[in-house]
């Protein structure tokens, strides 16, 4: 019964790890990512008409979470929503650990670049990790699509935000140096961090413990003291 | 590059031939369907917490239109939406004929049986074809899903009914007998008749060719004459 599926490209972001990784699309805006399709699929054709549509789904592979024939999936699941506490089925959650490790997101067409190996999609409010192979796109289509009166379980509307966000002084020099390269990296920072991305039984609110997370080319070091996320350095990338 | 990956389930669905489907899920409110699980995720837990959302993406196989290693998609294709006289890319459309094989649906989850080969999803506003394998569901989640404002291309809000529908006194008759059997198949062919699945590019409305659709049990016969869908009658079903 087993079918098998060739991605038609790969995914550029900025998320070099799991951890941080905003836990649904457009949680981050300006998280972007280039889509590159493989050569078989590089061509204008395939894209004709696609800028007309403001949104896209992207059909992607959780491509860490396949280890051969090892499982990599539970039957219940505990989604930080319900504060990491509480168990659901896993096909009630948008858990990456999942029977077939497929990922949905609707995601920002910001533009088609037309470049020597085939179109480029420039895409925004990603929550999708670097180098994330992507099995289809489909246009968004509001009529069947978006359907603001469905009822949601558990997720009840938007997480809110639930840390402020501070940067020390060597942290903001660092970043203002590293803004003339990925301009919106600040930006992304704050996204990351006051969307809280610690494990939802995290109940270190002291800061004694030290954070890591990995975006573009560098390591962005963090802690958390009285709901305040207190970004303290950033390393590598040639800092 | 290519990945194996093993369905969950299979859906039972009304829909035996892909002619006369509905192009998006929710065009039918009536079309039920239901999905079993294959054994290995056929336990309760899986599904536990689900009731709790009113909607849940299907991620499917295009089964029909997988044909060893023949190639069975154009880089461009004609979309209904646009009279069948305009090309778009095929990720500019919702096409069963792409790259990878998948299809997406939203579909409205009804309720979930708990039986004893393990739990039945009952779900209606279904557009697949009977026997579906399905590689993965997801709960809908309203504040990353859903999104009005989304622009789209060319498929420009839900389409207008195009046709009216009438039945023969024949059909009539025939139709309330199966009703015994399928309370809804007079709103399901309704349905499916006044979306007129005939291909865009026809022009016939003089009532001279007869189409059929085959759901459920029977073939259904019908006719086009300005711009009215009249059902002549209905075949197979032990009528």
């Amino acid at each position: 019964m087993a079918v098998q599926l060739d991605p038609i490209g790969i995914l550029n972001t900025c998320f070099k790890e799991k951890f941080g990784i905003p836990r649904q699309p457009n949680l981050v805006p300006h998280a972007r990512a280039t889509l590159e399709f493989y050569p078989q699929f590089a061509r204008e054709d395939t894209v004709r008409e696609l800028e007309h549509f403001s949104h896209i789904w992207l059909i992607f592979l959780f491509h860490k979470n396949i280890k051969g024939t090892q499982k990599t999936w539970s039957p219940m699941v505990r989604p930080p929503r319900l504060g990491g506490n509480k168990k659901v089925g896993v096909f009630a959650s948008r858990s990456p650990f999942r029977p077939t490790p497929l990922g949905l997101s609707c995601v920002v067409l910001d533009r088609i670049e037309m470049s020597d190996k085939g179109p480029i999609l420039h895409l925004s409010g990603v929550d999708i990790l670097d180098q994330t192979p992507v099995l289809d796109i489909k246009p968004y289509i509001p009529y069947s699509d978006s359907l603001p009166q469905a009822r949601d379980g558990f997720a009840q509307g938007k997480p809110p935000i639930r840390l402020a966000v501070e940067f020390s002084t060597t942290a903001d020099t660092q970043i203002k140096e590293k803004e003339k390269q990925f301009s919106d990296i600040r930006a992304i920072i704050i996204g990351m961090l006051e969307n809280d991305p610690r494990p939802a039984y995290s109940t270190d609110n002291d800061g004694k413990r030290i954070f890591g997370i990995r975006i573009f080319d560098v390591d962005v070091k963090w802690r958390v003291k009285k709901n305040i996320a207190k970004v303290l350095c950033l390393s590598g990338g040639g800092l």
